[in-house]
């Protein structure tokens, strides 16, 4: 039988209340009852019951991560940087990978209107999910457009445009491609085409984005890929938008017999410790996620708090110089 | 304001009571209450209070999961599939990555003790942690050997270490190593490690197990590998108990002009689907994460109902034949 409440209390000599009251860190109470409290609850090994106590304060002490797949290297490691430092904070964290699935996406975003959750941190690809316009919501975003309310984080995906296409100009490509997904997808990623675009129309090139649906299952990819580098090739350079795309045109590449960097130079795009571990000739962006969940974790801090937060917050990026660029 | 249960039984003209018994599916209700109510809840738009019926029912609907890191592709794959399932029963996800953190770990099953969540999924490194010592908790271990009472679902660890060793074998190699973690480590991966051990001796070889802890960072690790393949040209393969390992391995190879496959080959373990699709090239044994996840799932399931589950279960694993062995 599990020690209650009532066991603490008649063991400590005092009332319930009083040990609510320690329990919750409520109103006044010397140092002397504390101490006898707590060596009660340890006596009797008592643990409270969470659930009665977060009804009480109305806190959960949950936030929850709403995230395409932990199973993708870039939101693997975000997720655990983020749960690191919630931890440190008091916060237990509830995953959601949404993948395409708006209706897992409305579900986890009920769970925060029916207060499960403290507080939420979002960066799936679902459109148009009318929760998200509830004001005042504790949510960030992270790398994802979402709607005026709701502030986002995300890595200086500009510049990390302007260095790739930079570099691949430089090193004396100019027929070079960048591989991205479709324009209307909300997300600051659209933002590399277009620093990607504006460098090469800069250097009198003309752009060329191949638009292509990260959803896309593997092997038709390969083929789109495959049929890419066997028309074209005076291609270059390709300065694609992710790295496991990147990955699978140095994998075709050396089928082809194109050979990287002398025929063709790459770059990708995310530069995540394991692909930097797995495939560290690949010449990569780097964002840095370290650095997104601890601006996340702030801003939502200060959203739970009731601060106000500015709309946007950009990090810098860094290049990882690989063989491939 | 919110609107309340008392809103939602005005307007469908029943008791409180019976639009509890509506929400918590308890008693004899008729399909027209039942429609009445659920009428009500949609139009006022109303959304139970969670927290309030977990307590009414005791249970949280969470399940924990606690492992290494998502940052690592394999416990990354493997929370994305657990998830997906759980999902699909109704159950939400909280994790938490010990890394090498006992009293993290040790905070995580104190939440299970306090009933925040209904079950735990575990498959950390942590050793002598009481708490597992409890009878009867609804947790399943997967890869990992934890006490009598917790039932383990593994892959076969022993078979995949045969067909790694009986493969370079058969490709030539003789003066084969193996590389695992400390032998005293409480997993199931030191299986590979006797199968190792005992196919070499069944063609008369001589094992060679080199022991490395998997947390030295990464420079470290190279250079240790580094020393390796110096200090023994006469290497010919090498059996490497993770994919990490295998990538450096690979890189330094090159550095050093030790061509793979023809004067040394490698075969890693794991093969996620990141290490698949990053570096296609590595041979490498496949663990069954999605049956892992499934199977961990049932047997959870049935110890939460109190079924007695068996001890052990042990999955097929595959062969990834990639260009390195």
């Amino acid at each position: 039988m599990a020690p209650k409440l009532d066991d603490v209390a008649k063991l400590a000599q005092v009332s319930k209340t009083t040990v609510s009251r320690v329990l919750n860190k409520r109103g006044y109470l010397s140092q002397a009852t504390i101490d006898k409290v707590y060596a009660a609850i340890k006596e009797l090994d008592y643990h409270p019951n969470v659930v009665a106590r977060q009804l009480y304060k109305n806190k959960t002490n949950l936030i929850g991560i709403l995230l395409p797949t932990v199973a993708n290297p870039f939101f693997g490691e975000l997720t655990a940087a983020l749960e690191m430092k919630l931890y440190q904070q008091g916060f237990k964290v509830l995953i959601g990978n949404s993948m395409n699935d708006p209706a897992k996406e409305t579900a986890y975003l009920n769970e925060l209107l029916t207060k499960q959750v403290d507080g939420l941190v979002v960066g799936t690809h679902n459109q148009g999910i009318k929760q998200y316009e509830h004001r005042d919501l504790p949510i960030v975003a992270i790398d994802r457009i979402m709607n005026q309310d709701i502030p986002i984080v995300e890595s200086d995906n500009y510049r990390g445009g302007v260095v790739a296409t930079t570099r691949l100009i430089d090193q004396g490509a100019q027929h070079i491609i960048h591989i991205n997904g479709p324009r209307e997808l909300a997300t600051p990623a659209r933002r590399r085409r277009d620093a990607y675009e504006a460098v090469m129309r800069e250097h009198g090139l003309t752009p060329s984005t191949y638009e292509i649906d990260f959803n896309l299952p593997e092997g038709r990819k390969k083929q789109l890929f495959r049929q890419l580098l066997i028309d074209h090739p005076e291609i270059e350079g390709i300065f694609s938008s992710n790295d496991t795309d990147a990955a699978l045109i140095m994998q075709l590449a050396h089928e082809l017999g194109r050979k990287i960097p002398d025929e063709l130079l790459l770059i990708g795009y995310d530069g995540t410790k394991t692909v930097r571990e797995l495939l560290p000739s690949l010449t990569t962006i780097v964002q840095p996620i370290d650095d997104l969940a601890t601006t996340a974790i702030q801003v939502l801090n200060d959203r739970m708090q009731g601060i106000t937060t500015k709309k946007e917050y950009i990090l810098p990026i860094k290049l990882w110089q690989g063989d491939t660029a």
